[in-house]
């Protein structure tokens, strides 16, 4: 991943969606372990397109998301379980056939009643690039996304100027 | 586990939870993975723990909880993503140092404007017995559970003769 | 389960393999989390059924296996990570159209200089059903397990009164 | 990532492992899932650790390695389950108190007797970064990583111009 001279906040992401941490996400150190904040950016991105974008996994006619790059930057130790985790989500890129993501990953600090107080910066910093190909043949369409797809994706691209 | 005669209502569970499946809880053939089955139950039981008895795992002065034995009957397909799931918990024995827990994996089906109508039976029944133990050596206390364990235990004792 | 009076040994299962822990596999607690042993179960299985049954996940002409049922008696502590696991398969019951299998779990003692020098007893004994049906209909078939199925799992048939 | 104007052989890596998939790492659409990659750059760089550099996560003493950032670039889809992954690693940077490296993912093509006949060019390229800190502090020592590490990485330098 490309330099990050600074740490989003969560209000510079269009959509975001607070989940569950579990218990095996945790690792021997007490960590969220790094291999998890994939399985969180595949979940939100697959979950967007879903309540989003009229994406149907289930429907064999649709195109699907194959990953052809993925990354992370993690800044602070994430505490995961029991703690949810807030996931920010912007497309950084649109192209004919892809798109690219950036996910932040924050945790809000707790005051001493339990209440989230602010998200502060994000812990980590996420990229994930999906090509949409059709479901047989694996290769993209001449036209592209398909409608459904770009039309839900268009409402998260990036207008910030801090992203 | 023993047979099941009947196949609980979510009702009949004292505590429930709805849980967000994960894009890679899906397997090959598009099920909810048998194995995510003891991934969410543990979630479930250990996050009990934290917000009902003011356990910690981060305490190492806490009791920890060994698994001793576990046990799905699976009846029905269970979706998954991007399907939320919800669980329901209900402590059947609670013995001296070991607590065993029922739960209860459903499934609510959806109007046609995609509103939950029900969540009928179960589509599968878990068993999960801790026994709890010093962290340092292992072995379970001569008084056995720890106050704040069994004070919130005690809450989600079975009381219906359908379970 | 039903209560197990004795703890099988390595040699008492006609199939074994050594399997890799992974890093993830660990919990906090620095044991093999209770869930991955479900995890190594299906990975065992579906193993079997490619290298001895002429099974092949991809060809959607063949029956598959559901899940019905799993358990496990968790007896001691499995190490995990980066010490490898053994796992011993056997078949306990052949029906007309399931399999039940028994697990057994089993890490080596080392000698000063890291030689595997024994099994010991299992540390953890699964167990797991599949009923095969038609990839389509979800039903099984009148004839019941195929027969490519069927020769593979007889040959590991349990034999032994010790399990 | 930087861009990759070339795909790496396996030859070009000083080490290699061969893991086995397991069913669960394979997605909805029968590829080995996004995320599962990134576990296994975990298990064989915790393994090199554990093999070659006298490291014990179990002893706390020990330094440990928090991630600090990881990616991939994924070129072409592979099949896990049942077919076995082999993995090359490369230290590309040895820093201070920090690791970075290069991981390649290959499959070997097989003949009609299945006997695996070359491995072709990398179907995926990973980089990972350790830092490695106290591990109660959580900070890096002014000495830098500990000389058992900084021998056994040594010997896995990349020294081709092809990495």
């Amino acid at each position: 991943m490309t330099k990050h001279h600074h740490r989003p906040h969560l209000h510079d992401f269009p959509f975001t969606k607070t989940v569950d941490s579990r218990w095996s996400d945790i690792d021997q150190y007490g960590h969220l372990n790094n291999t998890v904040y994939y399985v969180l950016y595949d979940a939100l991105i697959n979950s967007y397109y879903t309540t989003h974008c009229g994406w149907d996994p289930a429907d064999i006619t649709q195109q699907i998301g194959l990953v052809v790059s993925s990354a992370t930057d993690y800044f602070e130790i994430v505490d995961g379980f029991p703690n949810p985790i807030t996931l920010g989500l912007v497309v950084t890129k649109l192209g004919t056939s892809s798109v690219e993501f950036k996910i932040g990953v924050f945790q809000g600090s707790k005051d001493q009643q339990g209440i989230v107080k602010s998200y502060d910066t994000a812990k980590a910093i996420g990229k994930f690039v999906h090509v949409f190909v059709d479901r047989k043949t694996n290769k993209t369409s001449p036209n592209g996304l398909s409608p459904n797809l770009r039309d839900g994706l268009l409402k998260i691209v990036n207008k910030k100027a801090s992203l």
